[in-house]
């Protein structure tokens, strides 16, 4: 093999972990599908979703579809209208979640409803979230039928998992179960369903794509997790975010519903919090209190074990090595906590 | 037959046509099945779908997914699956272009924006949207796959319309042929995949699932120049919207862009009404206008010339006697000026 499973550091601590050479090679055959499909558009769609494009982005989950594909015995090549169809997917969900979280921002660029008006940014989401059945569906083989209907499920997931988050916002109180189920709607299902269609393009049998399905699904929990911690934790530089942005805006993701099960005195004093406006000292008294009380830990164990859990599925089923130390190299880079 | 192709007088002047048989037999078999597909969907999103379907509507679409069906030789019955998905697509388009558009009531009710928010309409319609691949794709036989894929580019072809219109805003003028191009992406392509996809469904070879997706296609465009007609000369009494409505709001339907066409003084006055604020009077005025020179009978003539040619489509192919009646009979009603 040609990449190493631990990155090699860059002499600065901490070390950025280096983006595995799988999600290169993936981009390189991903970008030109997903462009070619985007021409397939609306003429009066390409500006505001090239200039959403164009903001970047690792394609993780279209590289794991590939990825998917040859450790199934497959070529990447066969995987990549599963690949294309999955980030079609995800942006679409991004155009949509930036409209209904009023982000002006994304990777530093203004978002598509805040530079084209949020018509456009409704339309060209329904655009890309119906190109992604045409690109499965240009060739009427049961594999593409079978990926559409995965890809369907998922995103029928994704949105349950972004209305349970809309609902939450209405709510004093969220569990720790709640959170972690919500969690897998939002980014497990999309995860779970890019390396199951990837398999079942690349001809894994029933239980060969379940298991793929089930590594994806815990590697999008784990990977959310982390999210959390650094929505806490994160440094502003890598982030892009200020310290306790999440607290800031009161989000009850992981790290507040594993405070808030612990029905003790961190738990009273964070809905204190909670409860009213809270300026930037008060965040960082949060901060200090969720770190004390264990919490940081438990999410980070949390993460572990979801971690654990989707390496694990791997190793139930037969797939090729290098594919298969790819998978491995992924998941340790997408949930690593220095991102 | 049980049913007339001329619809009785109900001893008013002007009759209101009434509803054919088969949509009322349709809606009794579609109703119950979209019921039951909302019911997958993640429970919060439950209340505002119901508020939304509980406004009504005809069920055109579904209807002529099912006679179709019937018309092939196929059943009813196995059309059903094709029906509810093309209702859920229609009903997702509405739940997006009331954001769009801005329409805080349809059919005297509040819309789903205007009740529960922007962001619970925009996931509502992405959920719907996905349901209807679901409910497609639940079965894997090749003329369900068929069924999505032509129900993909319906939707794709919709967005192009809605795109279109959107792009007309900003427009001083457009052509009768862009226009119609619209209507036909925005109406047609809906109305010809719900009668493709129950010939699919039913079990029709390419050539009928042709002809009848023309003969819908042709019937949307009729549908939509009529539609234009009631948005200048409707009976508010009817249409539930002022007169001159469309006039009002300045939008650039059918009789607009055939009086632009003219290139005339009817076309410069009118212009000039358009660059500027209107009132009423104006609006009455331009009404007039239009009407003496002949744009509400060329319009109503569009509508006929698409009515008899999606008519003729019907008679390239062979179909059981009493759907094809019915099919004729639902193009009457739908493209009545009376409605």
């Amino acid at each position: 093999m040609t990449t190493s499973l631990v990155p090699p550091g860059t002499g600065r601590t901490p070390a950025a972990p280096r983006a595995p050479h799988a999600l290169a090679r993936a981009s390189s055959l991903v970008v030109p599908a997903l462009d070619a499909a985007v021409e397939r558009l609306d003429p009066s769609l390409h500006e505001p979703v090239r200039h959403h494009l164009a903001g970047g982005g690792k394609h993780v989950r279209g590289g794991l579809a590939l990825v998917a594909a040859a450790a199934v015995g497959g070529t990447e090549g066969e995987a990549v209208p599963g690949a294309v169809a999955v980030e079609l997917v995800h942006n679409y969900s991004l155009l949509h979640d930036d409209i209904i979280d009023g982000d002006r921002e994304r990777r530093h660029r203004p978002t598509v409803w805040a530079r084209f008006g949020e018509g456009v940014a409704i339309v060209a989401g329904d655009a890309l979230a119906a190109l992604a059945i045409q690109v499965l569906l240009d060739a009427p083989t049961p594999a593409r039928m079978e990926a559409a209907r995965r890809l369907a499920d998922a995103n029928q997931a994704m949105i349950s998992g972004q209305s349970a988050d809309m609902a939450f916002e209405a709510r004093a109180r969220v569990t720790v179960e709640e959170c972690l189920a919500m969690e897998r709607d939002k980014t497990g299902a999309l995860l779970s369903a890019a390396c199951a269609i990837g398999a079942v393009l690349g001809g894994a049998d029933g239980a060969t794509a379940e298991a793929l399905g089930e590594y994806g699904e815990h590697l999008g929990i784990a990977f959310q997790a982390v999210d959390d911690l650094l929505g806490v934790w994160g440094d502003p530089s890598s982030t892009g975010k200020p310290v306790g942005a999440d607290l800031l805006a009161r989000k009850k993701t992981l790290p507040i519903a594993v405070a808030f099960e612990r029905g003790d005195a961190v738990a009273d004093e964070l809905a204190s919090i909670f409860s009213r406006a809270s300026d930037q000292s008060e965040v960082e008294r949060a901060t200090l209190l969720l770190e004390r009380a264990g919490v940081r830990d438990a999410v980070a164990a949390i993460a572990d074990e979801h971690l654990r859990q989707g390496l694990g599925a791997l190793d139930r089923v037969e797939l090729a090595d290098k594919p298969k130390e790819e998978l491995v190299e992924v998941a340790r880079y997408v949930t690593a906590r220095d991102r």
